[in-house]
């Protein structure tokens, strides 16, 4: 690689006159040790945003989400104006931030020499998604297990937040693959859609795009969020709601939407192949391209 | 603390010739970079094992254990002859072993610069439990969201896999605290009771000892299962099977079970006081603690 560059963040959540907050370290270093709860018990949260000539985009609905993560598991509450300068100095230590991501976390920290939580943002050029954007990918429906009401029933199970605990988000990617398709939407027992692993799910139904609440344990998509705040420029009405697995087949072209990704239409579903609307998605991802905040 | 060893284990997976397996390194050193996927992904599995007078307690049940986490997760077959000899580094390492533990893991390694798998093995003097196992603690009973027959149904939820992705867990322990309670008793949607967070759940019902099937997305319990093996020493019969939520309330006696903590007596269920077995729970804990293998 080479490319990467790292910032720690040694005071997440507090300001400490007479100490940086944040350092920049080399990317590949050994950081932490084996006791940060990180490490050992996946509890701590994170985001992935996308970097376009230098700009953070939509970046604070993702600063908004991190504080949101923050409160479900109870972690210290992140200062967020720290986060923005770390990201800002990791940014500015790319050599090339036309096409970058960073990913920033909040750790618990060390469970066996208590120092607090801590933090780091990790920055690099990004991978390049043009095929599945143009080509789209098959996905394959999986249960997550749960219910609709699950984040009501049993809010203790962190449906919702953004957390470090992504073993599942890894092992259903390898069902996928033993499937022959690239990725996954997530559906609950009693027959709902919820999102892919990685990415939000969004439906085209004649003029409406429709995506599924929140509320419903999965994460606010922030791409999502901002294909819905500039649809109506795209002739396109938006509803956010409960959405039944049949609507997937119905739909008239489905995406999965993410910040580095962007909007990847699905070509496949659990084999069957689906249409998709090449004009409309490269509108989309023009529209999400040239974002500068 | 200052007690505390590691071993780091470079090749946990495989034979290296000429180059060293593992290695003693500082216990609260910096070792890993912020892309090993333990970190990034909770993708990793671990075990912690009780060690008595030097010798690692079921230390055979734990190695089996890890072998099978990582058959679920597709981690690369870990090589336990090296964690045999890393473990047995890490004690020997240790001033005072005769009441502590060892943690060990196997990481699907760093997803940025991969270099392969690793491992590492901590070991520590064991925290005083004699308290709980005296005295009993408190326990609230927490929806673990999923039915009974969700191992089965959905494989790739990893239910039964003893992962680093284990903020729920954590989350769990603070609800419990919320309720006035020290420790959780996981249910099923459909009425089953199945293990704590950190331990597994066992009954006794008149002359049998009880605990709920590991095929029902729970794990093998190493100490239940020890206590199951030496069951008829005590004059108890023992069974493996569903066991319903009414029967915690009905049973004479409830523990949950793990390596270092052993068989901790419940004293209340969902804010009632249940009544313990002193003498029983006396008689297993001199048992699990006189194992010496």
């Amino acid at each position: 690689m080479g490319t990467a560059v790292l910032v720690m963040i040694d005071h997440p959540s507090a300001s400490h006159p007479g100490a940086p907050a944040h350092r920049l370290v080399p990317a590949g270093s050994a950081q932490l040790p084996v006791t940060d709860v990180a490490v050992t018990r996946g509890d701590g949260i994170f985001e992935t945003a996308a970097v376009r000539d230098g700009v953070v985009q939509s970046a604070e609905r993702h600063l908004t989400r991190l504080a949101h993560s923050a409160a479900m598991l109870e972690l210290p509450v992140p200062d967020l104006q720290v986060y923005r300068e770390a990201i800002a100095e990791a940014v500015g230590a790319l050599a090339d931030s036309s096409d970058a991501f960073v990913k920033y976390t909040l750790s618990r920290g060390d469970e066996e020499n208590p120092k607090g939580p801590i933090g780091w943002v990790y920055a690099d050029v990004s991978p390049d998604h043009e095929d599945e954007r143009t080509e789209g990918l098959p996905v394959v429906l999986l249960s997550r297990g749960y219910a609709l009401d699950i984040a009501q029933t049993a809010p203790w199970l962190l449906q919702g937040a953004k957390t470090l605990s992504y073993a599942v988000n890894k092992s259903v990617l390898r069902e996928a693959k033993k499937r022959g398709a690239a990725d996954v939407v997530f559906t609950t027992t009693d027959g709902y859609l919820l999102e892919g692993p990685t990415s939000s799910l969004v439906l085209r139904l004649g003029d409406t795009l429709v995506t599924t609440r929140p509320e419903s344990g999965i994460l606010a998509g922030t791409t999502q969020e901002d294909v819905f705040a500039f649809a109506a420029e795209l002739g396109l009405r938006s509803e956010v709601r409960d959405v039944r697995v049949e609507e997937l087949a119905a739909a008239d072209a489905a995406w999965l939407m993410s910040s580095v990704r962007l909007a990847v239409p699905i070509n496949a579903v659990d084999g069957v192949p689906k249409a998709f609307d090449a004009a409309l998605t490269e509108q989309i991802n023009t529209r999400l391209i040239a974002r500068r905040a």
